[in-house]
């Protein structure tokens, strides 16, 4: 998908909001544990009932491959049951030397090599340049940078002195050099509202990944305000709030609502 | 497996070798195409013909994710060729924030889970300590925590200049305090024998697995000579350099040949 398909979308739906599929298979509602693959039920219901609201899914790898075999399996599943004018994100934060990046691209946007077919994935930055530019030699697909996370940990590194900037602004202003800004996104986390605007200035014209709206406690006015840009360039996620919404057999309703209630406050934005 | 375990069969193996099972399935010699499942088989005769100068294994997960979910079942059968007294890292370069690093962990030490169980796994410190966390709440199981590595790219942030000292260093140092030498080893790329040196002076103690040797144009005579303590404190990694050592019916003959050729070297080492 293109960054002017992504737009469009936006416009259409009046929505920025990335649906996070963290699905857990020990949270899933008692009534659907009976089903072939609950995961996959799950998400069949999640989907269908935010598609509306939503212009893209986030499948976390680790809740699919903690299953084994049949995670993988259910991931598959669920790429097809998302509408082909959604956007995609394999949220991975893979990253290994070339050879096997290439391999990692391979499982992310190759579906004759491992039956998927993702828009972008989300890569680690600590392995450096050749660790990411394998992801970019699948055209029409999209890195999507670690560069700012939304927990406590992303004090240990990303926020220290490395010259005048932090590392963040580093890795951000270091892979501008890699791919522009119809290549790449970036995770910027939403606990950190505060440093959306300095990073606007780094890179006006990106579209960035938000993750820690909801659960996490980011704030999406604080967002909305200091990451929009004239193509809306942002993606906000919510995973937590909008899945477990409901423990029971209301729990896509639940999820509608929580869906629109942000798709809402979107529209508002926009 | 605990560190005292792993010198013992270094000390009774003579040889401190890992052996990198990234099985490329375009790699694998002709007459296994036709088994049920050509990685494993290819794995079992790699594991059979090296297991006497090997102590530890480690696949590398892209190769098998790529395959999507047979190559998750590739996987599980590789783990069961491996012999019990032989050393196990999944190299998978994870990590994310703590709810999720805990799901990563369960793919690869929670047998229940995903049908794995590895004795270590290499996780990215991009996203700092609550992202390692989570991997060190299972008894008797190491986190190798990426520091310096082999590729072009380490230099790209691994080697900038944080305070007083380089990202790597910084990333070495912080994580001390995160678990100690019984818990945690380090990956250091062969192709920084020069920096090994240094880094012994940081962690006196600790196992370093230092992949680079052989295809990556590392030494293991200058990796031995900076890198060794006195309870050996290194697993050196070969990788294409032995699977792919022949890619006729020979091959297991072959990669068995280049498996002894290295240890024979480090057993004059030790």
């Amino acid at each position: 998908m293109t960054a002017k398909e992504l737009y469009h979308t936006i416009l259409s739906k009046k929505s920025y909001l990335c649906v996070g599929l963290d699905t857990d298979i020990r949270r899933i509602p008692a009534h659907l544990r009976a089903e072939p693959d609950p995961v996959a039920a799950f998400n069949r219901q999640i989907i269908e009932a935010t598609a509306e609201y939503a212009v893209a899914y986030k499948p976390n790898i680790a809740f699919y491959e903690a299953q084994g075999p049949r995670g993988w399996e259910s991931l598959q599943r669920t790429l097809e049951y998302i509408p082909k004018n959604c956007f995609t994100i394999a949220d991975a934060k893979r990253g290994d030397i070339g050879n096997t990046s290439g391999l990692y691209a391979r499982t992310f946007f190759d579906p004759a090599s491992s039956g998927l077919e993702f828009d972008s994935v989300t890569v680690a930055p600590y392995m450096g340049r050749d660790s990411v530019e394998p992801f970019l030699e699948f055209a029409d697909k999209w890195v999507i940078l670690l560069a700012l996370t939304s927990n406590a940990g992303s004090s240990d590194f990303q926020q220290l002195p490395v010259s005048d900037e932090k590392l963040y602004e580093k890795v951000i202003r270091t892979s501008q050099t890699w791919a522009g800004a119809d290549r790449m996104m970036y995770v910027v986390g939403a606990t950190r509202a505060d440093e959306l605007a300095h990073i606007r200035t780094i890179i006006p014209d990106h579209f960035l990944l938000v993750p820690g709206v909801g659960a996490q406690g980011g704030s999406l006015a604080e967002v909305s305000r200091y990451g929009l840009n004239s193509q809306c360039g942002l993606l906000v996620n919510a995973s937590r709030s909008i899945l477990y919404a409901s423990g029971n057999t209301d729990f896509a309703l639940r999820a509608a609502d929580e869906a629109r209630t942000l798709q809402q406050e979107m529209a508002s934005f926009l």
